[in-house]
């Protein structure tokens, strides 16, 4: 029989694997409730009349349909299904799809909820999400995101309290990792500087690409998105921009200076600059004109942070959304927010091995099973152990002890008991601390102090 | 436009809901833990192979399908489709569905792991599960399950410390339960016993509606289902055995003396029944005779556990299974698990309000937003408050007091912060107890001491 295995893409979680995720689950989650952010949590199927639309062409064709279920193809024209397109297909074999995202459920949550939330709603949600994309390293087609927001307010302190709190995550998490900062603002800024204020998506995408490919290429690729020497002249020089967060934004003053919008995005991110120096955010901040992620709804912020110490995609991302649920009739409400990846973080923790001591997954305590006499001693003293809040467990089978000692062996146990009907007797037990292998005699109780 | 909905038979669950969901997820995995219990997680995606076959007919039925992505109709004779059932066309467009439950995923992840397991190996696993059941009251599309399974021992050992979790478990969450006990093996001896050793399971479904029919209703429906008047007749006094458990124990003593292994699993009872008392299991254990749930694959103990207070379903199910991994290439290997229903827990600890008061989802502390430069005050103070491990927020917009008070109020935020310019030029500011509507004065750092 063929060993059984899981969807490309997909994973299962060990023992000692869930207990590091727990780790960076718990860790952000404790950082999101110290700043006043409330859970939520969506259906993993959501209506693809909710999902589909708001991940662009690409996205459409990356989600996970699921098949109506009952008798799906009475309300199929078979006739016509040769002249029908797959996708046209679909919509009628199937109304659900798997959550893309966490960004569009919150929005159709909030314009769901509108009569019951009170604004401005701070809500984080830690759930996994569903991309057919096609399988490689470090890209899974099921992958958990960890994403907090605030919408119905447009204050900076928004921003603020995100990248506080993106500091303070990597902080605990021990990662070294540097945020770049944009603005929406000040890229509209450029494209109507260099007259172009049309073609902002040609010239992010573009711009985008700096960091990966060369100067040239980059201009190569504007001149066949077909801008025009002279605004891919005015362009070059904010390419070529360096210098400190002062100094760029010195640099981009006098350049934008005739675009309200440009200078509206400046005025922004000196704000949020001067900010988080008054509360010595530690993290290093870079504004990255670079940057320009997810363009298609930020308007403002935009957010994106880096590992230092390891070359991996963006860690953490986001930024502000002026109408993210106008898509679903509710117009007008601004937000801001984040989405940690869990799974690269994930990744960046196990390379660096930077987990803490105390993240294990093991029972500390096996009583060893010497028989059928000896258990009811056993089970009396794991009531004790259980009570103060040791884990603790007997093994089951009164199998040979070296069966038994491999299990502790391999289950990373630290302590093992040793009551056979000896020590019953005496009332006096053995523990034997499975690290260093020192053998420590007393009655349940000595015992219970050493191992608390 | 139309308001957007969810999905009929999902939920949104909002903050209120979380943090009540979240205290019975925790207090079940922190029982779970303390006995030795790993975690595992598994994805919510799996092969349709692995599903299908597993939970009958009735059960494929109900397994959300996934369609393939991609070009999926490349590979499908539409020529044929016409006559092709539902069934076989969506195996020919999926290749994937959902989790159903979490038994078979965790039997899947057995043997595909079998060589990096140490048995026995004692899993627990707390993830949704979805079936595409007709949504009713109580009765979701999408539901949580938290699993607890013992893998690789035949010890009773394990029953007992599964019903010593299910003890914890509901003590701790204050519910007031019965645990009903029963055996395959005692069900399978009645069935030799009457006679009629092939048709255990016309029996047993008969038996299992007991508790909702009359006794007539089932006498006729054993004789629709064609058991002899004989075999009936020989059936009727273990449907009217009445007693405590010891009676019940031995009058099933004299009535299956002939069966062996009717003795076999009398004798099991007994061992459970006494291993309880040794250790003092709280919970009321019944004997139940007419429990026969997932016959299918049951072998030896039958468990489920019934609220005292309600009127609802199972809210905890289980039993030992001997071959659980067989269906997967992996024979031979015993097993024992229980299933807390997280949704059941939820309903009754919401219809009988049992949710202890720190059980909630408020920030402790609003800063009131007096302005632009009381901000960076507050901002400085909220340092010192979330170092502390006291979450706080500052309300991000400097709008009318009379709003940000409204906020703290329907947010349930204990208390409010008053720093205005003149607290600040004196450094004393007022702390507002919201539920007292007592104010006091103070350093931030004696106002610390009174919210911590």
């Amino acid at each position: 029989m063929q060993k059984p295995s899981i969807p490309k893409g997909t994973r299962d979680f060990s023992p000692e694997e869930m207990v590091k995720r727990e780790y960076i689950f718990e860790t952000i989650k404790s950082v999101f409730k110290k700043y006043g952010y409330l859970p939520i949590e969506t259906p993993a199927m959501e209506n693809l009349s909710t999902l589909l639309g708001k991940y662009g062409d690409e996205g459409d064709k990356l989600l996970f349909k699921i098949l109506n279920s009952g008798d799906y193809l009475s309300n199929t024209d078979l006739t016509k299904i040769n002249s029908t397109s797959p996708a046209a297909f679909s919509m009628q074999i199937s109304e659900k799809g798997l959550r893309y995202d966490l960004t569009v459920p919150f929005a159709r949550y909030v314009v769901q909820n509108r009569n019951d939330i009170t604004f401005p709603f701070k809500r984080f949600q830690i759930q996994p999400v569903w991309r057919a994309d096609r399988p490689q390293k470090g890209r899974y087609r099921e992958f958990f995101q960890c994403d907090a927001d605030v919408i119905g307010s447009n204050s900076l302190l928004n921003e603020l309290e995100l990248l506080q709190i993106i500091d303070e995550v990597f902080t605990k998490l021990g990662i070294s990792a540097t945020i770049k900062l944009n603005n929406r603002k000040i890229l509209t800024g450029i494209a109507e500087t260099i007259g172009q204020a049309d073609r902002i998506t040609d010239i992010t995408v573009a711009i985008d690409k700096l960091e990966k490919t060369s100067f040239d290429t980059v201009i190569d690729e504007l001149k066949e998105r077909g801008l025009t020497s002279e605004s891919i002249g005015k362009l070059v020089p904010f390419l070529q921009m360096k210098g400190t967060n002062p100094e760029l934004i010195g640099q981009l003053k006098i350049a934008l200076a005739n675009s309200s919008i440009g200078l509206k995005g400046l005025e922004e991110i000196e704000t949020i600059f001067k900010l988080t120096r008054e509360v010595q955010v530690g993290i290093n901040i870079d504004l990255d004109l670079t940057l320009a992620r997810g363009l298609n709804y930020y308007t403002g912020a935009i957010i994106e942070v880096k590992a230092n110490d390891i070359q991996i995609g963006s860690i953490c991302g986001g930024g502000r959304y002026d109408d993210l649920t106008g898509i679903f009739g509710l117009p007008g409400i601004s937000g801001v927010g984040i989405s940690f990846g869990a799974d690269r973080i994930f990744d960046v923790l196990n390379q660096l091995n930077l987990y803490p001591p105390t993240v294990n997954s093991s029972t500390k305590v096996l009583f060893l099973n010497f028989g059928e006499k000896e258990q009811i001693f056993c089970l009396k003293a794991l009531l004790k152990m259980r009570k103060a809040g040791v884990s603790a467990e007997l093994y089951p089978d009164p199998v040979k002890i070296k069966k038994q000692m491999d299990y502790a062996n391999s289950r990373n146990i630290p302590f093992v008991i040793f009551a056979g009907t000896e020590e019953i007797n005496s009332g006096i037990i053995t523990l034997k601390n499975m690290t260093t292998g020192i053998q420590e005699s007393g009655t349940i109780d000595t015992i219970l102090k050493k191992v608390n």
